[in-house]
């Protein structure tokens, strides 16, 4: 018998972000589907050396170019290829000719159905790379187009925000990487230890982020700074704020800020800083250091966040079994403050003003 | 004598913005004073060439690495070689050990003194890159770790925030990448016209823009888009409004506002455009509708400004020999805006807060 209430999933769904969030919990879960498809990521690598393709040029959008922004710090410290986020625009609408001989081409995209990365993928293959798709769905165009298919695992995301996408995209390309540098098995064990220390975090943060992101229900304008692998963590972070709360997140490296952006902060221009200990701390705390002198709050996060001086909030994260498994984590904090700060402004993170889930054009 | 009065030249560059506005009106003779160097910038693309050194990788900070940007066009049309900017993290922070042979590593620093730039050319030598020191100062520390020097032939630069050493680096990167494609003659007789064209906008963009810049003084956050080749302008203007203006500009592609950043705009967030007659102007256009839809003030630029619907303002650029060229002539409106709006909100663009012209760390 039909019933006048909506069912239980139907209620919780139509409550602005439900999508968002529950795909933020589904996290842990979606790191571990995707390590089911291993033995395709160690072929995948292996073929790439087998045919000498060590140039990865990785093209995709919005967060999937977040991701490849990590894939260059993969690529570079696992095995020592030159990775690039490849411009879709210089092949696709200029006509470049460029020999991709000795490269792999990796196209990411969450629906497979972005017109000009399927397009960048054809004419990839055309001069010679090994071409990749990375995808939700391995039946799409996407994946037609290319040589060898490497499945997402994340499952449906209903959310325009992508989050569970990102995260194993992020996690798809360091297994690659580890992949290709004999490293994979090491580097899918610490997945699954990753996944893990998710499951205790997000319970914690889910109470802790709330009542920070409030306080920046006015905020019209921030910084986000990483640097490293964690640059990808605030291209991601600032992309959410952009996009599910309206403020106008720009990310940064640490040295970026130092040559000129420094100069633009004062009082109600806030900082979210994502720290992790690794070699890049020191240059880090020094952009901090600046950001505090410029009478700007902090926001620190990232599992090295106690040593940000002087910010206000903190966000800490856990210590993962390598620094280049940090992102997977640091991104979380920014994940929660978004869909938490949207809803302080009476905002809908899961349909965004003016954005589809699928952006088929240019 | 001495007289109580200050002598001209110091009264001149007392005044807030006087060296900017200075180094902008110079920038036509800069660019005539790097074409006599031109026989160096074809001996080092000759050596690039009988070495196989075809991957470009660019390092540089700030203005430089928004040179660079316009690089990555240069030799991918050009030539049709691979070009990236680099990451410095990567090898000087973290000490990823990459393999260089068959790259050409170019180092831009108008001092020659920015201290990981140095250290980043040291490590691409001894890994087998082709290494070059793209400089004002030929007696550098940069040049002296470099196999090839180029002069920036801009001369002095007085003003924090740069121009005609930006102008000079854009120009130089694509005369360097037209010789590689045995097309240098011709790229540097286009960059004599382009000097012309400058010296008649200059003036007109002088009288044009201070109006219209006034509207914008408290303005907080901007979008700057462009596409290809001129997302190196959209980058170089979007830090000039912020290192000058205090206004959080961020830089973005066509592509990239519509995955995202669009639903954060509204009636108090303008965006800027910068439009080229070339393949690009069709998605920039297609960009510009979804601004003007969600209700955001257009500022036009460069020379298709008149193919974008909905600009409130206008600041047109002539139409250059060819599309590479073009972005030497819309960064001037960027420069001249930024230099007239810090003048309205007080700021003196000559000294923003907090940098310093040289910064040699990290």
């Amino acid at each position: 018998m039909s019933s006048p209430e909506p069912a239980a999933g139907a209620r919780a769904a139509a409550e602005p972000g439900a999508h968002l969030l529950a795909e933020i919990r589904e996290q842990p879960q979606a790191l571990r589907s995707l390590l089911e498809h291993e033995r395709e990521y160690a072929r995948v690598a292996a073929t790439a050396r087998d045919r000498g393709a060590t140039t990865v040029r990785m093209v995709g959008h919005g967060s999937s170019d977040n991701a490849a922004a990590y894939g260059v710090y993969a690529f570079g410290l696992l095995p020592g290829w030159t990775a690039l986020r490849d411009s879709i625009t210089l092949s696709v609408y200029y006509g470049a000719e460029i020999e991709m001989a000795g490269s792999t081409a990796i196209a990411l995209s969450q629906s497979g159905r972005t017109i000009d990365v399927v397009d960048y993928l054809g004419r990839a293959r055309s001069t010679g790379a090994f071409t990749v798709a990375l995808t939700n769905e391995p039946a799409s165009n996407l994946a037609g187009e290319a040589e060898a298919v490497l499945p997402l695992g994340a499952g449906t995301e209903r959310s325009v925000a992508a989050t569970k996408t990102y995260l194993n995209q992020v996690a798809a390309l360091g297994l690659l990487a580890a992949h290709a540098a004999g490293e994979g098995r090491r580097f899918a064990e610490s997945l699954r230890v990753v996944s893990g220390q998710m499951e205790d975090l997000i319970p914690r943060l889910e109470q802790l982020v709330p009542p920070i992101a409030v306080a920046f229900t006015f905020v019209g304008r921030m910084f986000v700074i990483g640097r490293g692998p964690e640059f990808a963590t605030a291209r991601e972070i600032a992309l959410k704020l952009l996009e599910t709360c309206r403020i106008a997140a720009e990310p940064l490296t640490a040295t970026d800020l130092a040559h000129g952006p420094v100069a633009a902060l004062d009082a109600l221009f806030p900082v979210w800083t994502i720290a992790s200990a690794d070699a890049s701390l020191a240059a880090v705390v020094e952009a901090a250091e600046r950001v505090r002198d410029a009478g700007a709050t902090i926001v620190a996060s990232g599992n090295a966040a106690d040593a940000i001086p002087g910010a206000s909030y903190l966000l800490p994260t856990p210590k993962p079994p390598s620094a280049l498994h940090a992102p997977l984590l640091s991104v979380v904090p920014g994940q929660l403050f978004a869909w938490a700060l949207a809803r302080a402004k009476g905002l809908d993170p899961d349909r965004p003003e003016g954005l589809a889930k699928v952006t088929l054009a240019r």
